[in-house]
């Protein structure tokens, strides 16, 4: 069991795709922060199904309302919950509710896990629409975090077999801002098209799309994190792992350390302008569970989305027999897109926890 | 900041590789357990250095000695607490201190996470001597969780550019204890030996080697875990890049996904003996963060040792200028016999803490 | 900071007196369990403001809205989020708002623990509106434990000077439950009405009075709790000093304790029908923080109500000087009556989740 | 369950009185904290056992060794693990064992807890001896505050029947360091040999004497605690009621409130050499959960010792009948000396807690 994450910065998530509302409670946001409601919204939106022909084409507004926790557009330092009405139910398109699992779903686990009594409707508790008070999380702390000069840029690193370059052998210093105004973000221009007509391919063929998403944090100091249990790598990866289709995750060279000698792998430090930096970040910014001062960068894969248009092979929960079943409604052939300011928004959180760990430090 | 972990397990590690002992305290475990010493310390004696030509020669006993929670061989219920100390500091082998930060490691981080305070003789906290209280700690855990017919299996799918078979493909229902008595356990035979020629190799030209351990655990009830921050993958993920030198981790088809359609990537539903199953298992045994009832297969990477005998470029901590750094003593040019136990160990617990967390749910 | 709490069973508090919203959300309540709403609606009707000429006339419908984690009447097993509007909010009667700090509130501690953001009005999130979600998370484990056969009866044994009998010399098996039909439940008949008169008194006088209250749990199991940290009283007492107003706990004989001697606090073990009881239950139905089976007796002292109709002495903080207030709005000479509901509610939190925990104790 | 506690800080304690060793793992401690190793045995010395006519006779040297997390005599930033050995078990004086278990004692609630596995020794994990690692704890966290001028200061305010004054109307700027060298400290000079007299009465008849506590913490900035969950009574109070006997916790006026009006209960502010503060003190300090920055003061009464040399009723666990009992050894008849510095400890622990908490509070 739980909805809750966090140590410094409490997070507490609630709701059912098809129930009355979901949301989330935020604890630890410092107070006096200004929140820029447009550019909250502006990362909601992009999350939001309906943007391209890549996605649903369920129009939510997806509109939160501040329970608590603001003031006069200013936090408060007390907790902030914020919840989302859930106004487009079409609960026809679920007709056959939790009889017939859904392959690749979690229709069988939460079955199993809530003993039968779970709200199986739309994915329930498990549906991506709950990472909807997600992004509106981690929005607040993106803001909180570019007050103190971090930046969190998000490309689509592969989509299907298109596969573009690397934060590793890009400029860190550079402008990535221009990544959150595109549908599928990438760092070599024009492949995104390429990505699109992938995509559109399966969708074609009722079928979907997987990638790989890859995250870069700059500005962060040295000195955030712990060794082993309270890892940088393990609080980010706790998060990602927590969105579901992520199925993995790499921090630097990732799985390709597997195939580099130890003189490859290193990181040698070198003095720059009275600072300790390193001359390659094949570590991705982290060593021994602790950052660096370099940029932190991880991967996380995102499987493809399970519901496709084609019939498949299940069993019917209440005869126990065999049976096919075929996903009725408009599905994502490609989740991607919607994903990337998702997995920005847990590492804001996860970032601003371990910020927040920091400076619990005393001296 | 932390150095425990768990929610209804609760571990707490403490120790400096040249401090006065290393050890941990486990609270939760099941009361009147018997423990089996013997495998006990055969589990301590895998992840000992000194076993072979590929890992470092210090002999060190490793002997346990328990202080708590444990009366007749049998554990009490209470807070076990296990220390081990620390018996062969040769402190000469690492007299250049935290002055040249070595490259791969954590003095730098440490000694700016620590404000210079840290205790970096030897790696200190930081140290992989602190995996060998996490293998006691797992292999209690594995007792208990082997009564209740649950096995985990580890073999090393990689190494260097040898690559093994994988469980995705291996018949579940087979035995793999004979992985415990091999140093490089592989499924495929005669792949050791080519893997322990390629870390030969590496050790000549005075370097180190990677790869990737893969693990697969059997006999898991459907419905542990949750969906969302506490996954199953979110909860041995955070385990798993606890351990030094993880820098990746994937469950099922991992990073392989991105390549995958839905269609491919979906596991069909089955019934076989009146049990649900599924006929592939992509998902690795977990939709939407909790267990189906198939074998929880996951992937996780180790880096290349650092340590290595090259000369290698860093800077003085002192001097404040860049400098050159040797490291002397020996070190395994290939650390990843001595990690099977621990990847094993974490994963033993990381499943018990989601078998309590489940057992706590009441009807 | 932290507006959540528990290990097993999880609350996260939100809201502020004059917000939009005050709500909890709880996790961790068993799967399947029907909800009586009618019952629930009844313990919040018993906190609400209104009812007598003793506390305040304020009419708040304070009916909560469920925004998850209960489909067809019954618990899915993921968390419940209930929210309840705040419709009544007169905010000229709190127009002096934070500048001149009321005596006895936290009005000043709240201005400085959030550097000056905080939401004052009526109270923020110090606010005893905020009881009502806990009374209704309280509610719901009462439903849960009463189906187990635990039973929670709280009565006022003191209020101003009058001074109503013990639970620990009342009859353990008779049937408490008029006790929650009573204004101002008492094990003495016809005390009830001499304290309303002293309530009414002290009314007159523009004044307010505290007194204590007496809990007895009926039905517990021996062996919830544990000796140190988790013990039964400080759970118990971490809850009950949560609850506003509440400055003292005590449990069994509690500061009675100080004048008697061993033979005198002892309670001597018997065997009576097959089980293990005791003679006399000065302890309170635990030793060395664990139930013993026998009737868990505790009291709490509730301070007088702070807001009264008198000018008092203070400061502004706007101007740094010397000041007068006078609190206008109708308030409670005794909040007595409204507190018994929040206190049994805190109780049958405490209780869940020792169960919960227990219940994770595998063998 | 748990030996752990705290947020920022963490313990984790562990131990038998029989068993191999107790001892405590404190996490969170500054980095770089000089340890006056001879002030903290000083305060070990004070809970230890032999010091005088009033407790046992036992000499128990009580040395702790520090495994882990310091450097020449400097705290590392990194877990500080401390064992105390048992070296004077006298397993012989407990023989009766588990049979009859002792009235007031945990023997049965114990063995029902952890199903007849319980190390039941001498007390087990239950003995008062597990208090010397909370005592260690404590003193670091003492030795922090004092540095930040805080100081804590407690004293006996009632034994038997003798009473004490209270730091209720004491002056606050007092130096009350001398209380650290009485073996029964007070306020009201003589009244420690009145106490003592009536402790030695006690032990002639064969029995023993309770009493209460106070304790009054000053130096602390106004700010720290929250509402509700963490409150600083709750957080205070959590762990007082972790110390064996402690049977009632109360702050300020405490269970005086009861009896009082509100416009007696209330402290008016007033602004003071450019600082707010109040006329009076009955809240203790705290107010809706914060401290206030004045004095935070409470009482806590400690039962008279279970252990007495009189025969007593119980049952035997082995026979399931009626049984008589009489506890051999030597036993204090008055455990208030040596809970003093116990309860300085907790207190310096919760304190530390609420700092670090409130350092974590980014603005």
């Amino acid at each position: 069991m739980s909805s809750s994450y966090g140590q410094s910065l409490k997070l507490s998530l609630f709701g059912q795709s098809h129930g009355e509302a979901i949301g989330i409670t935020i604890d630890g946001l410092p107070a006096g922060m200004t929140i820029d409601m447009e550019r909250l919204m502006a990362e909601m939106a992009r999350r939001a199904p309906g943007q391209s022909a890549l996605t649903t084409a369920r129009k939510e507004p997806d509109a939160p309302e501040f329970l608590s926790g603001v003031l006069n557009g200013r936090t408060t330092g007390q907790p902030i919950c914020a919840v989302i009405r859930n106004t487009n139910q079409r609960s026809r398109d679920y007709g056959d509710g939790v009889d017939l699992v859904r392959p690749g779903h979690a229709d069988y686990t939460g079955h199993v896990r809530y003993f039968g009594f779970e709200d199986w409707r739309g994915g329930g508790s498990f549906s991506g629409r709950l990472t909807a008070p997600i992004v509106l999380a981690g929005a607040l702390c993106s803001q909180w975090l570019e007050a103190q000069g971090v930046r969190i840029a998000c490309h689509v690193q592969q989509l299907a077999n298109v596969q573009d370059a690397s934060f590793l052998s890009a400029d860190p210093g550079a402008d990535y801002s221009y990544m959150k105004r595109m549908h599928l973000p990438v760092l070599t221009a024009g492949l995104d098209e390429m990505m699109a007509a992938a995509a559109m391919e399966a969708r074609k063929a009722l079928d979907s799309v997987g990638g790989v998403l890859e995250c870069m944090v700059t500005g962060l100091p040295a000195g955030l994190g712990a060794p082993f249990f309270d890892s940088v790598e393990s609080q980010i990866s706790h998060l990602l792992f927590s969105v579901p289709a992520v199925k993995g995750v790499e921090f630097g060279e990732g799985f390709g350390f597997a195939g580099l000698r130890g003189s490859q792998a290193n990181d040698a430090f070198r003095m720059e302008d009275g600072r300790v930096v390193t001359v390659t970040n094949h570590s991705g910014g982290v060593n021994g569970g602790i950052t660096n001062g370099m940029p932190v960068i991880f991967r996380c894969v995102i499987r493809p989305t399970p519901s496709i248009a084609q019939k498949q092979q299940t069993v019917s929960l209440r005869t126990g027999e065999n049976a096919e079943t075929e996903i009725k409604g408009r599905h994502d052939p490609c989740i991607l897109p919607r994903a990337v300011p998702v997995i920005e928004a847990v590492t804001a959180i996860a970032v601003m926890d371990l910020w927040k760990e920091r400076a619990a430090c005393l001296r």
